[in-house]
């Protein structure tokens, strides 16, 4: 077996959640399993979610911010603030990434959303590489975590028919894709499926040992289970400079999100 | 003309930005039209993002936070804070909500998302209504803001192409669907399509004017154009306790997000 570093980003605000136990679940497999294990507990560590001036001091006070232009000045001259380079760091160290979270209103909590827009530094993990007509850039398949895996952990209230093909709710693979495929994807990481605990408001004793059970299986084939097959930009399946996948690729039967998983 | 109350939420942290300026267009314009305007300026407020214990200041301290319960409990007995309660007279007060806000990493930024979590409180936005064998709750089409409509304002720094029907990012119905419809038609706001401005990262003079001048003329419309035709979780399409569309209903191309429109 691997040895494998893992870093679980984590946002949750209450440590006797549901939530906050699976997590526990998670981390105790992974140490038994001989992984290394850094948890980011965004609440615990009283993450600020607002990305604003002060990420930038070295702006003057009466410069316009244009966010992408500040963030990669920032990230060039390495003024960014202390707690977001630590959290880039934790991301250069590990090989597997997960994102843990309760599904609020159809995404992540603001605290990890705050923490994508902070982290996530233009030179760092946007705006990179080469853009012409026959490239996009370093993003969806290449970029800084380039070789490194991902996988959502999401707790969700709901039941699987609410998110199932024909639930009101719309598809978990859909619900999810801006966040699999423009958040993990993007900068470089293989997705791997997402591991999710249905009907959370109202879990027993019994669902949650079941719960716990699949989660440490889930574990257990972190460097083996097949990542979500997303098309890589600049792999010849996309045509430039729309970013549009080319016609005659993409099943009759498939559409919107679909299109960008090879058959 | 009928004289309207419209609320806007705004999200950017830069006065100077491009996203402001396009406020100032549509609030000049709303202004002009004799409607009424209130703004929430989310940055300029210090809006506090991360729903957290301090929301629910009579939990007692060892108690485990339920977010839901906490939430529905203050609501009840009217000891949610100053700031949310505010913002939730607000939302009364109004015919009509604009979101306003760039797009990042494909959804709102985190300090409007927190806005949602914590002013859409249980019992206020959601956890409402009968739900048994026959109906889901007043959700989707029903709910407190019944009869109100709503609209997204967003600037997108990509191209129309990177968000068609082939783009790499899905089409941007699908990628605004989880605001749409599960932050908009949940609670039961008519949903105008949204208004966007594409290209924001390299807008010129020009290209300024011409959006400007789309926004007047939609400030215009905005009674009379036609919401997005969800189909209500109560109206008889959707079967219980799955909440999944009745399997006679949807086109045969129609599948995942899509299906929740009535052709």
């Amino acid at each position: 077996m691997i040895r494998m570093k893992v870093f679980i980003a984590f946002a949750h605000p209450e440590p006797q959640s549901l939530t906050a136990s699976l997590r526990d679940v998670a981390t105790s497999e992974l140490t038994a399993l001989g992984h290394e294990v850094q948890v980011s507990d965004l609440y615990a560590m009283g993450w600020k979610s607002n990305i604003d001036r002060s990420d930038f001091p070295t702006l003057a006070p009466d410069e316009r911010m244009r966010v992408p232009y500040a963030s990669g000045a920032a990230f060039l001259r390495g003024t960014l603030t202390d707690d977001v380079k630590a959290e880039q760091a934790k991301l250069l160290w590990a090989d597997m990434m997960i994102l843990q979270f309760p599904l609020w209103w159809y995404s992540m909590p603001a605290i990890l959303k705050g923490w994508v827009e902070r982290v996530y530094a233009a030179g760092f993990a946007y705006g990179v590489g080469v853009s012409d007509e026959h490239r996009g850039g370093d993003r969806y398949g290449e970029g800084v975590f380039a070789g490194k895996r991902a996988m959502l952990l999401v707790s969700v209230g709901g039941q699987p028919d609410n998110y199932s093909a024909r639930g009101i709710c719309g598809p978990i693979e859909d619900v999810l894709f801006p966040i699999n495929h423009g958040i993990l994807y993007y900068p470089g990481f293989d997705v791997l499926p997402p591991f999710i605990v249905w009907g959370t408001d109202r879990l027993d004793a019994a669902g949650f040992e079941t719960a716990s059970s699949a989660l440490r299986d889930r574990m257990q084939t972190l460097e083996t289970i097949a990542p979500i097959p997303y098309r890589p930009l600049n792999g010849g399946d996309y045509a430039f400079p729309g970013m549009t996948l080319r016609p005659e690729l993409g099943t009759a039967d498939a559409s919107g999100f679909r299109l960008h998983e090879r058959e």
